[in-house]
């Protein structure tokens, strides 16, 4: 950490400081400045709760240096995180994984329909909620345990493996049981005792980023799952907050290298959350794989017009399968050819 | 709602909406226009889900006319809300109250110090947080229960109801056994499960806006709440997200005669949270004051220099002091005097 | 500035990034910590431009120290600025200053009545628009110099100085011949070219801050004003973008106290534009003042309903006068009675 | 438009807006629900003013329908718009075209080397600033005129057509004298006297989005420059406010389909400024491209460390050629091949 003194900072305020550096057991460098004095701290081998220094005499501004994650941070663990599905299918080793599906489990003839011809286009995992987390209480809430079964059903008969969300600590257990990938929504990424109780839960964790974190918020919460012994954690842009009400959010495809860059940990995209409109879900799907995203999240529902929630986001069977041909085609181009659906298993 | 017709929508596409909309049990009234044609859609009693129509042939785009509160709403519920707490103090009705105390219950000396300086000082509740939800996994987490016993000896000896933040359903009892108010943070804020359960907790409820979230998804959270049966619930804007990063958090301020206006619930602002900066504190608790805030949330630290968290945004007790005497001035001039601490309980 | 080195940064490139640093003629002091090597520059009296350090080898991130702006720095001229305006009126020197008026002038009859009527009220300045910068062509642009003379009609019926906009560098001549104060628009606060002529114009100047900028952004383009040896700025928050759609804009008032703290130049609220919406401007009027606003920009119409522009944020003549009486009562209540009109100029 | 009205608006008070509606020439009608009654507006040809109708008794509010783009929208112009440049190149005719450059002319050696470096590379256009806005007055300000010279020494040398920033009215004409594209910056999209002189210019103007606009802010901007009888209008989509830090600008790729969908004018990214930070300029370069994009700008230095302004967000020659070959690999995969620079003209 930095601490910039002001300019009109006295002696004793700068000997002060240095002072209470050295009773937390740190070490304070004083750099005199032309124009003021900053004081370097060592020896943190975590970030430096501000409270105490920032509010001492003569101190303008405190500059962190040390981020607050550390076990999903690249400059730590430079090897990239490779999380391994059934079927050999993985999730960061280079093969882009499309999960496909609808945004909710309705009926048994729906989920088995969407998931083979997801499967069929060319989808390697597949998506759907059994529990929903809606804003309104007066919206259709999924399922529920009934719609677990549903799922593995559909697994049974497509090979694909299941991403499917858990809400609360109360039914993690039920959805872990079934789900080969348990997904944090982006309302409960700072719900702290649901991403401890995931990183317990013996499966790898969908991670998705709340439309109002930052993403060093992000690796914090993930932060949370790891420290709790599970290394499989996934995550997953899925459209922030803008100021400009004519997408329902703001798609921040600039997340995909950053974290990159941060973290070694995999992280995919949704671009039907990310927009919230049909028309820009193929030319953002496209753009998140050419991003370098290590998978996509894409709701597709077979009769999108008769959907229960997120119709209007979801694509039809039609419109999907031609963007599974983009994609493939982008995804060659870039020498990261797409992950294919695993052979059904007995 | 109102569905707008694309310019070249085909006579067939306008007859294929007003038929869909009459299969949902609705009435379509068509508005031929210069430029293209509009269908009113009547006898909804609650949003229609745009699923079924946005992705309808022809169709450019949906414009929803009724909100997804119900409970909440001021249209429906005129009169104001006002919870009654211990000691005869209410929020809603008229006399703003003002609510002190460190971030965190740290130790029996510093709560016990912290209660009395505030209550001398004129806040009529007390705030302190026993469970702590933190961005990092590896910053302090708070007391726990014994940070509860902590709270209630404080009550016992200043007589100051208790306002403490419950962070998952697993420890909600424990927390509603000692909170006067019990408070959802803003990181809850989706936490559908632990709002359920706080709506039946038997308590008020104060439930934080979280920084990300609109003032209608804040609305809606409260609905949550209130189906469960209980009506107490008080709303509090403490900061959102902004694209300047001179602040932590951007005060909402405007928040607060919107939800006047839209709502009955009273709502409280928090300018520690909600800028992250103590020489804000006080002009922004002035001005929250003077924009109709039901109450404050402040955080008042005995040294805050040794806080365990936030000490960057807490008052130490003559800050606190000084703003108490404006407060007063500002509430008497615009004819809300503050609410007035209860005696000491038997 | 610091310049943050990477974690694995090897030791030549930590001599490369000292060798850059002398050879642009600073000192670079390094500091060996635990984690990793911190470059700490002195010697730059301003900004250093991270182009030439920031793409070095080795190099994770650079932290600024010193800020842009001199000329409106408080560090460096810690006395408040104060603006003499005609008939003894002053911003910036205790007594809050109300402008009011309509948004624009629309004929004779409208902008006197409008100003008799604010004086009445107690504004002690009158604002109206005759240059209008609309956001599309096809709205009403004003009445241009036809304006101008109507309202320096309007001036010697009342005495009220007058505040009214200049749009480009060709009209500016003629605006600040009628203008006391030239306003600068928030879509032309980066419009350098104009800001240059501004501090040539010999008028005072209010600088209104762009829906998009931050207040970093906002003094930097004082600074243009400033340097031009025009010292008589004044501020003006007006709303900025935020996520959510229920008001077109976001009064952000902790700008307010934040401009004091960084900033000698004094700053208004507007929270006409800053709101949007009619019924938001009472309370956020009251809220700026109680923030500290050195004054307001009010927009006031003797008949909202039929303005060309702006309407419906604009208050009628009862609004304004319940609003300046709280206002009136606010004021002293703080310590800061409201600017006097001055009596009218022979 | 349409005028939703309070649930208590009482007969009277509808009656009133119908009548308002019809004293503006225009057509009301009334559809009554069960909760409450709405009016649609007829007969308007452009955007109704909402002043005169908002602040009417039991209004709640009233939603556009009509928006005010009109030269600008898709709805009535389908076919996409091409801009012809010298040497057979074109913008929105199916081929992306990339431009690159320095981002200011610093001397003659640097912009031939950079010109003809970026050209050999591919790039099909050279950019480089002459003028230069900056957001502080003590920056680099550019060369001006001299630099215009040098630019067209460099198309000289190079056969690439020239893309160059005009900063105010006084200047534009030299610019557009020398440019084949003038460039309108984002600081400037909302200066409207230098967008009318623009439409008046005779070149093309490459219009950019400002920080802080909203798509249909930028699309009216476009509407100064179309309403003069110039159609040659190519946006550019740059980067947003966002509320992360993480990097200096949001670039908002999903405005790349949406306005190709409102709007028939081609649209350009500029993933240099759009992020500020180098190592994100390749991924979203070919992200931008997989969106949809008509073309990139992408700042090119030879040497990047000497850069006199954006070396941070400025690709070396080496990183540029590599990120070619992928943007062709990827252009090519989505059949839409990039276009390759003319041959040098005699």
């Amino acid at each position: 950490m930095l601490i910039v003194m002001r300019q009109d900072a006295l002696e004793a305020e700068i000997t002060g400081v240095i002072a209470a550096v050295g009773a937390m057991g740190l070490d304070a460098v004083p750099i005199a400045g032309a124009e003021r004095t900053v004081i370097a701290v060592r020896g943190n081998d975590r970030p430096i709760d501000p409270s105490r220094l920032g509010s001492l005499p003569g101190v303008r501004e405190l500059l962190p240096v040390t981020r607050g994650w550390r076990r999903s941070a690249r400059e730590q663990h430079p090897a990239a995180t490779v999380v391994h599905l059934p079927g050999g299918i993985t999730v960061g080793g280079g093969a882009p994984l499309i999960i496909a599906g609808p945004c909710a489990v309705e009926d048994e003839r729906q989920i088995i329909r969407a998931a083979t011809a997801v499967r069929d286009a060319g989808a390697a995992a597949l998506r759907g909620g059994s529990f929903k987390p809606r804003s309104s209480p007066y919206s259709f809430q999924g399922l529920g345990t009934e719609g677990l079964r549903l799922l593995a059903r559909a697994r049974a008969e497509t090979g694909l493996p299941i991403v499917t969300e858990a809400v609360d600590v109360e039914t993690l257990g039920a959805v872990a049981e079934v789900a080969d990938v348990v997904q944090i929504g982006a309302r409960n990424m700072q719900n702290y005792s649901l991403l401890r109780a995931a990183g317990r839960a013996g499966r790898p964790v969908l991670l998705k980023r709340h439309a109002g974190a930052t993403i060093d918020e992000l690796l914090l919460a993930a932060e949370y799952i790891l420290t709790e012994g599970n290394p499989d954690v996934i995550l997953c842009e899925r459209g922030i907050r803008g100021f400009d009400g004519a997408t329902r959010n703001l798609l921040d495809l600039g997340a995909i290298p950053l974290v990159h860059r941060l973290s070694h940990l995999p992280i995919l995209a949704d671009p039907s959350h990310g927009t919230g409109r049909r028309e820009l879900i193929a030319p953002m799907s496209l753009a998140a794989l050419a991003a370098g995203a290590d998978g996509l999240l894409i709701e597709v529902h077979p009769e999108p017009e008769h959907a229960l929630s997120d119709g209007a986001q979801s694509l039809d069977l039609g419109a999907f399968t031609s963007l599974m041909h983009e994609l493939r085609a982008v995804g060659a181009a870039l020498g990261r050819p797409l992950a294919e659906p695993a052979g059904v298993q007995a």
